[in-house]
């Protein structure tokens, strides 16, 4: 059949998740230290987009939080690399659990931006990325941060700064 | 089975692309004008990352792309919300391709950087939503292109700026 | 005397202005619009970096301020160009300005950010520079202007976005 | 006389500059190390904007460079701080001199954006400013530097990213 020439055939992936407004329900409840330290261990389900575009959470402290991902096809855009909107999703998760891991329980926040520079591609042979976040000004109603990723020889792919607007949670 | 407690289980979605290396093939020996045309009536296969994140391309003129995204779970962020980085990824889409969209066989570009503001936070309740990304500047060495995302209500969500690098394609 | 040989000798400039605390004294008891006006009309003293940069008021309405600038030698670079910081500060002024104008008396702003874009070199025979900034998104707790500097035949020079955090002012 | 009352009298300053076209000549025959070590010692004179903002060269090293600034009135915007462009100015200075501290003679450079956020207020009070200036990544067709403001405490001011475009000097 022509079916089989025609361009979009081939490649499956199939990925799962959970309800994300059962997580979301926990953030007034916990410091963003605790509730980002219960989702990488699995007590709290991780963001639906974490498994869509199969980022890991790896580790977190407060003020810092790094996150990985394995390059694969399905992050990649008409040009033959990973798609620079998977690397900022990257960096935005990273600047943001950043700066959430520095609140304490009853603050919310919502990132105003992020500014992301793109410095070398990334493909299937770049290895395993790892980008990590940190929080370089924590004001009481803003806070900014920035973010790195890195391939495994420690070569900067992408950079990004981000301004967080801070929030008493009602409710 | 205790499986059908740990958080993470529940939703399923499996998505298709091709071989993304088949489309970028093509760039070389198409105007970029024919080239997204031809992406956006199927001649050539989307890029991967748009059936992951599941972008719809809408239209295209010179110096001008529209794409679609119709928010779903699959692209929530642990705050119950859509993640910055999927609307990041709309907004470098719509600007890379803007520019591409100028761009005569045999021209190359490349992302330098993308700063996107978030105005206000997409949902599921939101309904579609329309991503514009416009030339602003047209140079021999670079361009520089905006984007914006709206809801159905013509609400302004996320705008992005960003300058692209030209260059010769090799082969 | 060796004098005249020594680099830095030759151009001189003297500028004025007022003192800028009387002024901003003025900001909480005023609307935005009616501060900025009574500023383009001479009623409050222009600020005073405007002077040290010879930086105009044109026109200002709710959303949108218009300034202008004749580049000059002193507003150079070391590689003979209108230095991007000068360009910079046009476009912070029109984008905190153009934010000012929709704000009521006793609510202050800041601007937390500005992501400015070079796309053309200015230079004394550029000629008068306009440049325009507007309102994009407005709301409670920010809100977010671009800026655009033009030369006399339109081309577009620089481009910048910012967003202001918004709060009330007290006394 | 009604006039001593009109805002706008009062302060006065004279600054002194030199052709900016003559040190701009010696750009493509030096290496920019070279060129801000010259800048920097006097054997070239300082750019206008220098001398008009009052900005003052420290000490410059491959990819790294130092700048200072005094904050005074003639620095102030509309609302009793530092104008954030001067800041810019500042901070683009020193992600642009840094970039050009690593370019072999007969290599030019040139700005494309500046993304700066601004953390804390400068006022008279301050004290001595010093910002710093960093090339992150050095690519043959662009780089990408960062720059820092702190006061004499070592707090964060500002902070800014920028790319600039690197390309063959012709003559």
């Amino acid at each position: 059949m022509e079916q089989t020439q025609i361009p979009g055939a081939g490649r499956t992936r199939t990925h799962t998740w959970s309800d994300p407004l059962a997580s979301a329900a926990a953030v007034p409840t916990r410091s963003g230290l605790d509730f980002l330290r219960a989702m990488g261990e699995g007590g709290i389900a991780l963001p639906p987009v974490m498994s869509t575009l199969a980022i890991e959470p790896v580790e977190v402290e407060e003020g810092r939080i790094v996150f990985a991902l394995q390059p694969a096809e399905f992050h990649y855009n008409p040009i033959g690399t990973v798609h620079g909107g998977v690397l900022a999703t990257l960096l935005d998760s990273a600047t943001g659990c950043a700066v959430h891991s520095t609140l304490p329980a009853g603050t919310g926040y919502t990132s105003l931006d992020l500014s992301t520079r793109f410095l070398r591609p990334a493909t299937v042979a770049s290895g395993r990325l790892t980008c990590t976040g940190t929080v370089v000004s924590r004001g009481t109603r803003t806070a900014m941060a920035e973010a790195r990723i890195t391939d495994p020889r420690d070569r900067l792919l992408a950079h990004a700064t981000s301004t967080c607007l801070l929030f008493p949670l009602t409710g």
